[in-house]
């Protein structure tokens, strides 16, 4: 199972091990908030971060302003890890893994003596390392695989009501970014269909996105494994298969829009460089206006700081990109007044 | 470009050149129909089949009723091929590549030496049903490849404006099904999100789709080739490549649907054996009730009367299981007052 999705996790275990980076949060302030905006996206700082979206939105949805939209276009993407939940120290879907692997051990007797998931049921992250793109295949084929669907949702229902995030204690799902909330509601109030495009596994997104975001999983774009249609005894299944179809991620974005999607997104929010070309894609096409948007975690206290040299969320390119493309940058300590709900 | 996708079209070129098999409409007669039921459906005949249809919508979105399903889960797939649109005497969407080869021509003056090109401009189908798989790939890529996705799309308004129907003359959008149409806005209506699960081609079909059905491109599941993203002159493109990475037909259609919407549908149409697996998918699922419906063609008059020998839209397998799952064979000449707008 060599993939790209591999490699990032890798750079989770990696962070795991040796911990995050940090930058410091830019001195960005503004005040230019109107008095209407107050009463809308409550969690966001009065400011010129906020009032760029509030009149985004405003003119894109005024009937005979030059900048309408029809509702038919209103396609807004969000990339799901760091923008709409935190990545860190982990991404929550190889908490998952981990979780699921510690859950089903009892089945395995056999992994008391198979590597990776003896270090895995050992706690020893460097061992699980040292095994590399090997192990972390089969770290997925084991919790991501062999399952039908159905059992893969309930297999990840079960770790959200019942697992608890390492640094903060709060169940994974407490960890959704409430500004962000906010903004997904504001938009679909204003007639946008939401979607998420994240290079994380769909159908991992879809068995509580809905719950979470108010985000049907129709509506939930992510890389995909493959699947076996079986019919036995009266009853259908669709089986997980140990293999990566597609992948959701940097250039598979725009891709995994056309694919799922099939329009050029008019608003779209990512956090990183795997999320650079969708802001491209996205801010560069004609027609309509657009708005992207780059989550910059600057907020070591309430949530976690890193850019430029972080393994999880790295964001450079895109950084350093932002003002030539007018990308809106959210300063994560300026712009949000809370970041948890 | 070797794929289940030829093997159709190896089919469409023979009914192209040998004609439509012919079965007799079954002599079903019915008259059930409620005073209420005149009101909506319009085209379709009062009868048990229109009953059916109203008393499964009306029993499950009245709320209190035992098989009250909401609104989250009420997903609806339609095939398009047969199902919402005819299909005779070839697939409409050979009949566009056939249709944009002719009209490409002038660029490419190498075509009038080299097959299948050189058949296909003298109208010569036997020439190019010679030269197999091979000559059918050609005509795909020839078509459907190297083109940006807002090219193809345009090619596609330009068929669908310009071309006519080898045997109605007609507009080929004019040939949706006027009652399948109904169907689909009285779903909508009541609530049901609704879905084409088809294996023509997806960019094809959101060329058109969303003016002829009502339903917007991310509602639409088809077939998928691969895409290359590309920036150059800050342009941002996705170049359509001469591969099919996705066939959503037969046991792929419950596949697409777990891909593209995450949902095992409450409601499902289709009309040959290339639906059988969408259908079983479908009927045989707990927890709501369900509906699987059969189109039938049996109206050689207005339409083209096929089934059980037909190359195109063949229809056998589902048709003698129809009765074991439970699923509603609608007699295309019994039961539609009209068939076209």
């Amino acid at each position: 199972m060599k993939s790209p999705f591999s490699s990032l996790i890798v750079s989770a275990f990696f962070l795991l091990v040796y911990g995050c980076t940090s930058t410091n949060p830019s001195d960005k302030n503004t005040s230019q908030a109107t008095a209407d905006s107050s009463a809308v996206l409550p969690s966001w700082q009065e400011g010129a971060t906020k009032q760029s979206i509030i009149n985004f939105v405003t003119k894109t949805t005024t009937q005979g302003s030059a900048d309408f939209i029809p509702v038919a276009d209103r396609i807004a993407c969000f990339d799901n890890d760091g923008t709409l939940w935190s990545e860190q120290p982990i991404y929550f879907q190889l908490a998952f893994a981990i979780y699921q692997i510690n859950k089903t051990a009892p089945k395995h007797p056999e992994w008391k003596q198979q590597q990776p998931f003896k270090a895995i049921l050992a706690g020893d992250m460097k061992t699980v390392m040292a095994g590399g793109e090997k192990s972390l295949g089969a770290i997925l084929a084991a919790s991501h695989a062999g399952l039908t669907t159905e059992q893969f949702t309930q297999s990840v229902k079960d770790w959200m009501a019942n697992a608890q995030h390492p640094t903060t204690q709060k169940r994974f799902n407490a960890m959704i970014y409430q500004p962000m909330l906010e903004l997904l509601q504001y938009l679909h109030k204003h007639g946008y269909t939401t979607f998420i495009v994240s290079g994380g596994g769909v159908d991992f997104m879809r068995a509580w996105a809905e719950e979470a975001y108010g985000i049907p999983p129709h509506q939930v774009v992510g890389s995909v494994g493959g699947y076996r249609y079986e019919f036995t005894d009266g009853k259908a299944s669709l089986i997980k298969l140990p293999e990566l179809t597609f992948n959701d991620d940097k250039a598979g974005k725009p891709v995994g829009i056309q694919r799922s999607i099939g329009k050029i997104p008019v608003f779209a929010a990512g956090n990183s460089d795997g999320d650079f070309e969708m802001l491209q894609y996205t801010s560069t096409a004609k027609g309509y206006p657009r708005m992207s948007i780059l989550v910059h975690h600057t907020d070591s206290t309430r949530e976690w700081a890193y850019d430029r040299k972080s393994a999880i969320g790295h964001l450079d390119r895109a950084l350093t990109e932002a003002p030539n493309y007018g990308w809106l940058v959210v300063d994560m300590q300026q712009d949000w007044k809370k970041i948890y709900p």
